[in-house]
């Protein structure tokens, strides 16, 4: 699987590797503090539908953590749909995303 | 525990009851399409807190969802953070909302 990548040091790619071989994922992206997706094993327009949308996701749900208890954070938000998952792992620098098949 | 709710019928109570067993949850919503909790097993003013965002929440998930395909719906939102996890399921009239402890 060939990853569309700017320099995110092969520890990242690794990652996104060993999650990549799991036969169920369909892509993962790793989004920037922007916004942007920085590496995916997506299409760009896909990359760029997630990003914008998980991001504005997990930065809702917390803030929206935060209103119910201050020093709470969010660790992971799973989204399911009839026909995908996906998962967002948000981090200061760093959201990681990943869009799976439903099992 | 004591369910605070308006006419549900016994399905939705026997649901909540069920749920509830369940030795790691906190407490279940039902909430209304209009966004107000309707049957709760929390206090009402974390039941309004939760009712509010997770249903916001859920909404823009489901738009999003609709933009990435336009035959895709939105199952359940899962919200894990450091303390606590939630768990959404939409539905066109009422959304279940079940907060329960980090395991």
């Amino acid at each position: 699987m060939e990853i569309a990548q700017n320099y995110m040091g092969p520890l990242a790619t690794n990652t996104m590797l060993r999650i990549n071989e799991n036969g169920n994922v369909v892509g993962t992206i790793i989004v920037n503090c922007e916004g942007f997706p920085e590496t995916t094993t997506l299409d760009s327009l896909t990359a760029a539908t997630y990003s914008t949308h998980m991001r504005s996701l997990s930065h809702y749900a917390g803030n929206a953590l935060k209103e119910i208890d201050v020093l709470d954070e969010l660790v992971v938000l799973r989204l399911v749909s009839r026909k995908a998952e996906a998962v967002v792992a948000p981090d200061h620098e760093f959201h990681l995303i990943v869009v799976m098949r439903r099992t």
